[in-house]
């Protein structure tokens, strides 16, 4: 199955299915109002859900409506939990040089993982809201799992059957904060705004062999005004795959269902592949230059991310957004 | 206005207005289904909430029942953003003494703050669930405010106009696995778990003097097992006051309605009012004896939360909470 939040106007948005292709939807507020409560009860919704999807997908749906991205929410537009893993441990040593700072070896054994903020999910086509272009406005492209309930001290191989859905976030961060967060030892606030989603969230089967139940196995496409950042395999050089990720975040305290996780920015060792984050670039341009070359993301930028199958058809829906330099409202 | 939120088998609980004296209640669902929804709708429902709670307090409520904290869930059950400050600067300096760490300067000009897991807010009668003593486990007593929408880059003053509650908060910490967490420089997460709420949060106005739109002026009192840990004056030795903690959340991003933001463990110079959690208590031991005496908590050990007003009559009514060891659940 494949999930939209439409915009209706509402702060939860309205809980739509859409088609394989992403071409057509339908509502599917009558068996769940929205994604949170499908998650809630997924046991006892998923029938109706996938008899409706069938539908739709055999053009069997009577009410059926083109889909349009541009009327999405995110998925969750705001969430109980949104936790982000930092699982392609090779890209952690490349920002970690570039900040000058020293990895330690444990990283390699133990997963990096912080809380992030979850009261408002950006949609695919939201801007990018800064208030400085001084604060070094940067993407991150990931592919994050959502869960239904999971219990306190769940183990890996459990962990990973309650992963229900999958999809693209965009890990806003302001690169030029960070050293000065993360000094202080609370980890990340300020530095990491909204993130962003793609406009569709789809059930793990609709990966097919790309997933294998521990990690995604396509590259993330990733391009910033039009130019192509790179397309690193998300499969490859994930050091922590997503069920040992959830038992990680669920070692101490369960995980509400719509817990959002992320395996972080995806990075491959083969250069090649390029980047998925502007830091990873600039890590490189320094290695190669004695410098950065490439700016961070200022007003105007477009970023775009996505993620197609085999046969070239997209699978989330793209994430697009401009830059937006914001002043701060009055009240 | 007093809230609280009724365990009525639901995820987010049905939302019921409190008399000032904790002892009647009255459903208010027809006006907001729950908590989260007043606050989404906070100019639109408040008239008709307050008309209510106005005729509970008048004993002319028809439909009033008596209120019992133990049917209560947290006031907001699952939220969509628990952010936790350090705002009380020497029970950081204390703390950092404890851990054998140095605390930066600037740590008395620039807020502290981690984001917090929201996606369970425990009830003020839950147990403290946890898997290992060995964990350290200990108890932080907080005032928290709720707030409605903020706007990004919303300046201290105006901040302070969206706060809507306040309630008392119980940031349960698991003081071993802090350093390993912190070390790894993303701040906490598997050392901060779910975090206890009181049954009722509060309007500002139900605090009368004792808010002075910036600070709450009356002691938090904590016991263990009984014990008294202390009575630290909540106005007292706050470095940053809330409308500064919110504007500081707020500048990169906007805050969504909804949002708890909590002040830390309240903590005075002035020893002699005692300590709102275990770790001051053994830094202070250690400073004395050169050791600490007290241990972290235990299964079985039972801690309350507290605070009155200057009647001596309790506002949000108590936390009250026993530790339990628990296993990990097959799935």
């Amino acid at each position: 199955m494949k999930f939209a939040t439409l915009d209706d106007g509402s702060r939860d948005g309205a809980l739509i299915l859409v088609s394989k292709d992403l071409k057509t939807a339908i509502a599917a507020g009558d068996i769940a109002a929205t994604l949170q409560r499908a998650l809630d009860e997924w046991k006892q919704v998923a029938p109706a859900l996938e008899a409706r999807s069938d539908a739709l997908n055999a053009g069997a749906a009577e009410d059926s409506f083109a889909f349009d991205t541009g009327r999405c929410l995110a998925p969750l537009p705001r969430a109980y939990q949104w936790v982000d893993a930092s699982a392609y441990v090779n890209h952690m040593e490349l920002v970690r040089k570039a900040r000058g700072a020293e990895m330690p070896p444990s990283f390699w054994q133990d997963p990096l993982m912080y809380q992030g903020g979850s009261d408002h999910m950006l949609a695919a086509h939201d801007p990018i809201a800064i208030r400085s272009e001084a604060w070094g406005a940067d993407l991150e492209a990931e592919i994050a799992v959502i869960t239904d309930d999971v219990p306190i001290g769940c183990p890996a191989d459990p962990a990973g059957q309650h992963i229900r859905l999958l999809m693209l976030i965009n890990d806003i961060s302001l690169r030029n904060l960070i050293p000065g967060e993360l000094v202080k030892g609370f980890g990340f606030y300020q530095s990491k705004p909204a993130s962003a989603c793609s406009p569709v969230a789809v059930t793990p089967d609709e990966l097919g062999s790309a997933w294998d139940g521990r990690r995604l196995h396509l590259p993330v496409l990733t391009f910033v005004n039009g130019r192509k950042l790179g397309a690193p395999e998300a499969g490859c050089d994930m050091t922590f795959d997503y069920p040992t990720l959830l038992a990680h975040a669920a070692r101490t305290r369960r995980l509400g269902a719509g817990t959002i996780l992320g395996g972080g920015t995806v990075s491959n060792l083969d250069r090649s592949r390029g980047s998925a984050c502007l830091a990873e670039v600039r890590m490189l341009e320094t290695l190669a230059h004695g410098e950065p070359i490439t700016d961070f993301l200022k007003a105007g930028d477009r970023i775009r991310i996505e993620m197609l199958d085999a046969e070239g058809r997209s699978i989330f829906g793209a994430i697009e957004q401009v830059v937006e330099c914001v002043q701060p409202a009055e009240s």
